[in-house]
C-alpha cells in the first residue's frame, strides 16, 4: 500500500452535503440560498504546534477543532473541509488514528471532508474549513463599541499550563490538574453552538488562540477602540485561580485556549445568561470597551498589571 | 520585523471581489447566483516538489499555477485563494519574490488572496483555490464515452525533461532546449481559458500533473471505460519528438505538465479547432475512448508500447 492508497482508505467518506466530493480535480459545493461562504485555513507543523509523540487521534481532533473554532468566531455553521497532509512515511496505524480523531469531531458538527492532498515531507497539516452564515450576519472583529462589555467563554490558561508543564517550565502541578489541562491542550472543544447563538447579540468576536490579551488587540484595532480587562475576572482552573498573580501570563496570554472572546452591549447581559445555559458553556464578563486604543490588564486594585515586564510570559 | 509582519506586508492586497478579505477569523465570499463553488488544495514541499534553491518568484508562480490548473480542469473560473506557508526563517527578499510571482499570476486571472496562515517550519506551501462555474456545467472526470476522441493541450514531457536534466538522468540536451523546458517546469501556464471554453464541448477532463498515462486512468476509471493513446500523436518538444522511443516515459508519464487532457465526441472536432485558435493553445487528438477498461499506449505500428517494462520510466 502506498501513501495515496492509505489516505484514500482512511480519508474518503460519503459527502452527501456536497455536489461532488473527493476524487476529481476539485470538489463542488453549493452554498445555501441567502448565505455567504466563510473560509479559513490553518497550518500545523510538528515541533511547533504539536510534539512528535502526540497521539494521532488527538492530533486529528485538534487539526479540525482549531478550524471549527474559526467558524465559531464568525458565527458560521461549519460544513466542508479540505485536508492537506505531508507525512514522513506511510504508517497505517497513525493514519487510522488521525482519521478517527478528525472524523469523530467532523461528524459531531456535520462537517464533510470534500478534498485534500497528500505528499511526503516533514509532518505538516493544513486544514481548510468552509461554513455558511446568512448574508450580513457574520461576527466580525470590527464591531466593538465603547461601553460594550468584553466576554470570554469557558476557562483560559489550561492548555498553556499543560504545555508549560510538558516543557518543564512549571513543575508543581498536581497530576489530576495536569490531566484536565492536557485534555484541554490536546482536545480543544470548538464553541460552534455559541458562535451561532451570538450572531444577533455580539458586536465583535474572535477565537482566543494566541492568548487573550494579544488576540483582544485585534478586535480593538479593527474596531478603533480601546479596552481594559480585569485579571481577577478571568475564568480559569481553580488551581491557576489560586495562583493568579504568579501565572497571569498563562491565563491572560498563554494561547491555545480556543475560547470565544466577544463584546456586547450591557443590554445583552440577560440574553447572554440564557445563551450560556442553552449552550452549556460558562460566559464570563471580563472587562469593557472604551474610547481610545490599546488594551490594559488591571489588577484587583484597578492598577495596570505589567504582564510582560515582570517576565510572566513564558513563551515570549 | 517578525514573520507575521513580513507576510502582512507582502501578502495583503485589496480584495474587492470578496465580502471580507484578510484580517478576520475567516474570509467571507459570495458565490455568484446560479453558480457552484469549486474548491481544491495542493501542498508543495521543499525537496519533493521544488529544489531548495528555486527562484522564489518562480515558486510563487508555480504554487498558484498548479491550483489554477485544477480550476481549469473543472471548467471553473478561479476567483479566490488562501495561502498557508511554513517558513524556516524570516527572509524579506524571499517573501517579496514569492509574493511577486504569486500576485502577478493572480492578477492575470483575477484571483484574490483572501486569507491564509503563516508559521515557522520546513518550507511548505499549501494553496487553496476557489472558483465558480454555473451549476451543472463543471467538467468532471466521469463523463467519457466510448467513441470519444482523447485530446491534450500544449506539449507534454518538457517539464519532466528539465527535471531529468537537473537530476543528471539525461545529459545530452542542448542548452536552448533545456532553457525552454526549465521555463515549463518552473512557470507552468494554467489553461484557464481553455477550461472555460471546453465546458460545453468536453465530456470529461482533468489536468495532467502526474503524467498523462496515469492521470488518464483516473478519467477511465471514473467513466467506466477504456482508452488507447498513440505515442506518435503526443505533442512534445521537437528535440523530444526526435527521440520519442527513448524518452517515451518523459512524454507519456513524466508529470508536471499542467496541460488539460479531455475527451469529446468526434462531432466536436471543428468546434475544438475554433477553441484552439481562440485560446491560442495547440490541441492534439491523441487517442480514443473504448468500451472496457484500462489504458494502452500504442506505437506507430499499433502495437502496445511497454512503457514500464523497458525501463523508460526514470521516476518509478
Amino acid at each position: 500500500m502506498n501513501e495515496f492508497e492509505l489516505i484514500r482508505r482512511h480519508f474518503t467518506r460519503a459527502t452527501p452535503q456536497a455536489v461532488l466530493g473527493v476524487g476529481d480535480d476539485a470538489a463542488i459545493i453549493q452554498v445555501a440560498p441567502g448565505c455567504a461562504l466563510h473560509v479559513s485555513v490553518d497550518m500545523l507543523v510538528q515541533g511547533r504546534h504539536f510534539f512528535a509523540d502526540v497521539d494521532p487521534v488527538s492530533l486529528g481532533h485538534k487539526a479540525l477543532a482549531v478550524n471549527l473554532s474559526d467558524m465559531a468566531a464568525m458565527g458560521a455553521a461549519p460544513r466542508w473541509a479540505l485536508l492537506a497532509l505531508a507525512l514522513p512515511q506511510v504508517d497505517e496505524a497513525w493514519a487510522a488514528g488521525f482519521a478517527r480523531g478528525f472524523f469523530d469531531l467532523a461528524a459531531r458538527f456535520g462537517v464533510e471532508l470534500v478534498g485534500g492532498d497528500t505528499t511526503c515531507g516533514p509532518l505538516t497539516l493544513s486544514v481548510t474549513i468552509m461554513g455558511e452564515a446568512p448574508q450580513g450576519m457574520a461576527l466580525r472583529r470590527s464591531g466593538a463599541q465603547p461601553g460594550d462589555d468584553i466576554w470570554v467563554s469557558g476557562r483560559l490558561g489550561e492548555a498553556a499550563l499543560a504545555l508549560a508543564c510538558r516543557l518543564g517550565r512549571v513543575k508543581d502541578v498536581p497530576q489530576d490538574v495536569l490531566d484536565e489541562c492536557l485534555l484541554r491542550l490536546e482536545r480543544p472543544e470548538p464553541r460552534v453552538g455559541l458562535g451561532l447563538a451570538l450572531r444577533t447579540v455580539a458586536h465583535a468576536a474572535l477565537d482566543v488562540s494566541d492568548g487573550l490579551m494579544g488576540d483582544l488587540e485585534h478586535i480593538l484595532a479593527a474596531s478603533g477602540v480601546g479596552g481594559e480587562i480585569e485579571l481577577e475576572a478571568l475564568p480559569t482552573h481553580p488551581w491557576l485561580a489560586a495562583r493568579r498573580g504568579e501565572h497571569a501570563a498563562l491565563i491572560a496570554a498563554g494561547g491555545d485556549d480556543y475560547e470565544l472572546c466577544f463584546t456586547a452591549p450591557a443590554s445583552a447581559r440577560e440574553a447572554l445568561a440564557g445563551i450560556a445555559a442553552q449552550c452549556d458553556v460558562a460566559l464570563s464578563r471580563i472587562g469593557r470597551i472604551k474610547a481610545g486604543s490599546g488594551t490594559c490588564l488591571l489588577d484587583k486594585d484597578g492598577r495596570a498589571f505589567p504582564l510582560d515586564k515582570k517576565g510572566y510570559d513564558h513563551f515570549a
